[in-house]
């Protein structure tokens, strides 16, 4: 059961994820590692949270209330976490600072975030527990505007924002150790994600969010400019595939990226949601207003994601297509109030 | 004399460098540093230098003596560099560590002084000398492995070691301030530079400064591997017109390779420097030997930059050619040969 590397040595346990498995996510307690915490837990996998919790970063222990799950809270590059991965079989790092405009407020905060702790977690992994498979979570971000649509991973990454930079870093220094020490380290470049478990309340964690609360609470959906930016958005269960699908024998050392082959714009998003909520007995409208002081400087504009490699590599694709996705979200929130009153 | 900007507003003062230019070098008593800030005194510059005297980071006050020049030792990440860069017409950002073997031993470390520190200086900038005219040192490690040759800018960037990550992270940092803020930054991507006033002494700081020392001291160069690595080898002067280049109303915002258009194998170089060294009355030789360690793993290969770009919108290349510099390179450390001892 032992995978074999590239150089022939053995890797990694790389049997497929279910009991006996120790899993480590981190950023466990936020939107994307909550969803894959739960369907971890449904394939019977021992999980262990690893979560700083930092305010506004989008965790929440109610995110996996409930589970049997072990939550540590503490920052990815404390020492105590050496303790939470020995004996892992596989990592999912998905901890860190989301908000492109906070990066540019705070610069270091950032790059702390995003760079700094990952670099001490990943001396942590090579010295408590290097046969672990990885798998970190990048960002379309990295590659600022597109020059070309859709965007593959030979696309240069020229960041437009700090949490750009900082992201690539920290996705750097993962290729970098899976390299120079064979470490077993595969990374998703994830598109907008959007579905259960997301802090709604936050005006900086992306577009989707504000979209979904402002649709529930029967209000108004207000787009930056036109409203005709393109964004192909993937459903965070297909996330939750695509990081189990990183997770096997295959894609050691290799970069994806993660998103839909369908793309929209902005004000088709915004009006797929306004029918949605009205249907549900709500009604809400779409507003076109100016950019906002500076945000335009770091919007990257249209933005549409090639995620052909991993589908060939891996045998990963998005399933769930916009309208389905954004009805299972609805559904979950309106069953789950307290997101949209959350702080 | 006040440059436009794109958007047609004045930009930054773009009067040659001459007598009332107020220039700021960080990292000025550094190899490159230090050569930039002899030439600005020659133009009648006033010169402030910024450099942290980090052991092993290659400054030493003595490359400057002699010279009238206000010098700031200060880490360029703290606040009272503001009171340095206060009024500076042009700001030569060559602070850094350049050692790819202690980036892997302490990548926390390079992280720091490579990526954040320029982060905090950036910010300064930004907030007490937005219009200044600024001009970055990045590196070809930015870049890792070449997958073509040679190398030009649209080249993929995956950097193999911690030290390419953070230059990396630096480089796009002082992209992101250009575009979001408006600021004047260019940033040079030097290959290897060779000329006086590099530390000698120390075998972390590249190929180059190694064989210099082993010749002059009639002692072996060694080679590791079969010495056919190519490398486009570039002397300090050329890199000292390259960054004053960079320094004027044009190429804002860009990043440009700064390398030579001749390269030449390592075992070609070190062959040139056997037969300097004879010449001077001294003999070398040169001899293979196996990789030590994990050094292979953040090996390069062979590398050879395209300098087409800044040829073109900067009117600089490269126009010593390897025997030239070399040799001058040899005739300054025989007058120096303090640089032979230091620690």
């Amino acid at each position: 059961m032992r995978a074999m590397s590239v150089a022939g040595e053995p890797r990694f346990d790389a049997r497929p994820i279910g009991p006996g498995t120790v899993c480590v996510v981190t950023g466990g307690l936020g939107f994307i590692g909550s969803n894959l915490t739960h369907r971890l837990v449904d394939l019977g996998a021992t999980v262990r949270i690893v979560d700083a919790l930092v305010p506004a970063h989008g965790g929440d222990a109610r995110n996996v209330a409930g589970l049997d799950v072990d939550v540590l809270v503490a920052d990815i590059g404390q020492a105590v976490v050496a303790d939470a991965v020995s004996g892992a079989h596989v990592v999912f790092n998905l901890a860190g600072q989301v908000s492109h405009t906070a990066s540019m407020i705070e610069p270091e905060r950032d790059l702390y975030w995003n760079a700094i702790t990952h670099g001490r977690f990943l001396e942590t992994l090579r010295l408590v527990q290097p046969d672990v498979r990885v798998v970190h979570a990048s960002t379309r971000q990295v590659y600022g505007r597109a020059i070309r649509l859709p965007v593959d991973e030979h696309h240069p990454a020229n960041p437009v924002d700090v949490n750009g930079v900082a992201k690539l870093a920290g996705e750097q220094l993962h290729m970098v150790y899976a390299r120079a020490y064979s470490m077993a380290i595969t990374s998703l470049r994830l598109t907008n994600v959007y579905g259960p478990r997301q802090r709604l309340t936050s005006d900086e964690l992306g577009f989707l969010p504000v979209f979904i609360r402002t649709a529930l609470e029967n209000g108004t959906i207000k787009l930056f400019g036109d409203g005709s930016q393109r964004r192909d958005c993937v459903y965070v269960d297909d996330v939750v595939d695509a990081l189990l699908a990183a997770a096997g024998e295959y894609g050691i050392g290799r970069v994806y990226n993660v998103g839909h082959a369908v793309d929209h714009s902005l004000a088709e998003i915004a009006s797929v949601l306004t029918r949605l909520a009205a249907a549900g007995g709500r009604a809400s409208e779409v507003v076109l207003s100016p950019w906002p002081g500076d945000h335009q400087r770091i919007d990257i504009g249209s933005f549409h994601t090639d995620s052909g490699l991993i589908a060939a590599e891996l045998g990963w694709k998005a399933t769930t297509d916009l309208a389905d996705g954004l009805r299972a979200a609805l559904a979950f929130y309106r069953e789950h109030p307290w997101y949209l009153s959350s702080t």
